[in-house]
């Protein structure tokens, strides 16, 4: 285990009803809101409508800021960060999934600093200050809701970069699982895929005698095995949707991560794909991580070995690591296949024309990853991998 | 899953030397210092004379209050408050286990409170209102440096009770699993058995569909089962006395709880013995549980199933609940044993004499627990079980 400082203060107001804490949470940050939203679904389901109710029945006043798109893009950033200003906007609810809550940090962060927000994504500055940003979720995906980071994309570079820092963690976020039931088939099985991804990229690790954490993952990672295929035959299943939910939050609020050096060589070159195509950020990860897994897994077989064994119970003969290691990747993959996921670039209809520009950028503050760091040529491998 | 509400602000700064942190954080909260300590074990380690180094060379100023007991006494506890209010303390560092925090804790309620401090623990008045707390931590057990809750035992009336609020949560911990080193077994065993014991309190709960935590509950315990042990064959096991360390806090953070309904029976009967007989607490619980176990068990067969097979691998025929129930409940036991812990009231020469005594104290404040709540005959019964 090495050295860590973890801290996460975010509260979780979870359960059936729970919007009705909004007034009372709002009121210890703020004193105007900017209501921050996707594209409208949340107009559909009627969860705009409540929110609003609950708002102005209240008293809190609020300006809105709609059209956060997957994938969310510095274009809109730049708008809320200018409304935030001229409303004199001092508090941030972002309702929707990862992206819209990404996008809310990132006026956040943007609101209180003089130069371009996009240093903070460039590796130029660190974000230390930052209006204060709450959520309700209706996406289990990215756990944006309790984690320091934003990912955004520029979309004039065509660059899709995170910043992080502790102060970008939520004050709070409202889990109401009920607000999940509309999620469709394919945006559930992204957001499942999402979930296991950011507890695989921690998985995935060199350090040793890391047994807690490992534990934690593992359980966590089984439970989503359980529920995801449960949500899927039945969207209106509360008590799994809530534990798609919860998996969510606590596969990415650092805990997991404590003690251990994390990857994330994975989840960067999926922002490259998404970057490039714009495709869902979930299903680029089920088409990026087994082709990973194949390339590095040598490094540490015996690591590949455990996962094989504890998340998916492969329990080939102990004689022969690499198949055990093979068949957990496979297992893997049969899994993403059953929710309707791809697991090849060719699923999706994209070739290997632009795979030595994704590379290129990939590497472009360094190596990718830390259980095998990557280069270029490495990132490429990959990529055709996953052909 | 029940709707919850979770918040857990505290800093972790765990691993080796992260003592020299300490005034970087201490700046942050207060300017004068309390310095709590027990029965002078970190002085003959040289915990003590690194830490008044650290304060001295950074020149905080600090007064000091040793003594602190196993079940720690409000008669010192009174003594501290009177302290901090003549010396102006506004931020209290306890250096020990969960007594001394417990102790800290109490200390710092206690001085902005006009009244009694006893009247939190006697179920009048929650604590709001705090002096800042924080620990270096000694013993992993009790899981006070990151809880929200303090046990006193009232020395003049013999009774053992809690406080708790979320106030109570201390800002920062330093953990230092160097600084377990010098353990004795009995100790560590004891905390061991704390750590396992918070997990099980959880872990026996009637809510449904709990996925995420029973896997969280049962990956902490199955570390726990493999890294004590490893840490009674060699104290000085960095690797393991993290595990365990890290375990400790994680069991006891509230994380676990949320969703569930826990069920703390075990404890507060284990609290009567202890304000009697003044025996560890650890000690306690492992006589307490198995015979809660034995008692509760047919009002849900299925959860001690689940945790035979999922905490201890018993893989007997499907077709026999009991027996697997039962089996898992003799492997706690053994693994009691296996450890150096009593499991009977007579390995630690008490007998039927004041048990009746007990279960009044015991539902004072009503029945106990909530997986099955339990009366004064109930828990007579339980304490015969344990004889």
């Amino acid at each position: 285990m090495v050295n860590f400082n973890y801290c996460n203060p975010a509260r979780i107001i979870f359960g059936k009803d729970t919007e009705r804490e909004l007034p009372g949470q709002i009121e210890k940050y703020g004193h105007k809101v900017l209501l921050h939203y996707g594209g409208g679904s949340i107009k559909k389901t009627g969860l705009y409508d409540k929110i609003v109710g609950i708002l102005n029945e209240a008293g809190i006043p609020f300006v809105e800021l709609g059209g956060v798109q997957p994938n969310p893009r510095l274009s809109l950033v730049y708008k809320g960060i200018e409304l935030c200003r001229k409303e004199d906007v001092d508090f941030i609810l972002a309702v929707g999934g990862g992206s819209t809550i990404d996008s809310a940090k990132a006026i956040a962060i943007g609101v209180p600093y003089d130069g371009d927000v996009w240093d903070f994504f460039d590796n130029k500055l660190v974000p230390h200050v930052t209006l204060p940003v709450a959520s309700v979720l209706t996406i289990p995906a990215a756990g944006s809701e309790s984690s320091d980071g934003s990912v955004i994309t520029n979309d004039t570079l065509n660059l899709k970069h995170p910043a992080s820092s502790e102060e970008m963690i939520p004050k709070f976020t409202i889990m109401n699982p009920e607000n999940t039931f509309s999620l469709p088939p394919y945006q559930t099985a992204c957001g499942a895929t999402d979930i296991m991804a950011h507890l695989m990229e921690r998985y995935f690790t060199t350090v040793g005698h890391v047994d807690v954490t490992d534990r934690l993952i593992e359980g966590t990672f089984r439970t989503m095995l359980y529920n995801t295929p449960k949500v899927l035959r039945n969207p209106n299943d509360y008590d799994a949707r809530a534990e798609v939910m919860w998996a969510g939050t606590v596969a990415h609020n650092n805990l997991f991560q404590m003690g251990r050096i994390p990857d994330w060589g994975s989840h960067n070159i999926e922002h490259e794909l998404s970057a490039i195509y714009d495709i869902a950020h979930g299903a680029g990860l089920a088409i990026v991580f087994p082709a990973w897994m194949k390339y590095v897994y040598k490094t540490d077989i015996k690591r590949f070995v455990q996962y094989a064994v504890r998340m998916f119970d492969v329990d080939l003969s102990f004689a022969d690591d690499e198949e055990i290691a093979l068949e957990g990747i496979r297992r893997l993959e049969s899994f993403s296949k059953s929710i309707g996921m791809p697991t090849r670039l060719s699923d999706i209809g994209i070739g290997d024309e632009r795979i030595d520009e994704m590379a290129e950028k990939a590497v472009m503050y360094g190596p990718l990853g830390n259980f095998k760091p990557l280069y270029k040529e490495d990132v490429a491998a990959i990529l055709r991998l996953a052909l």
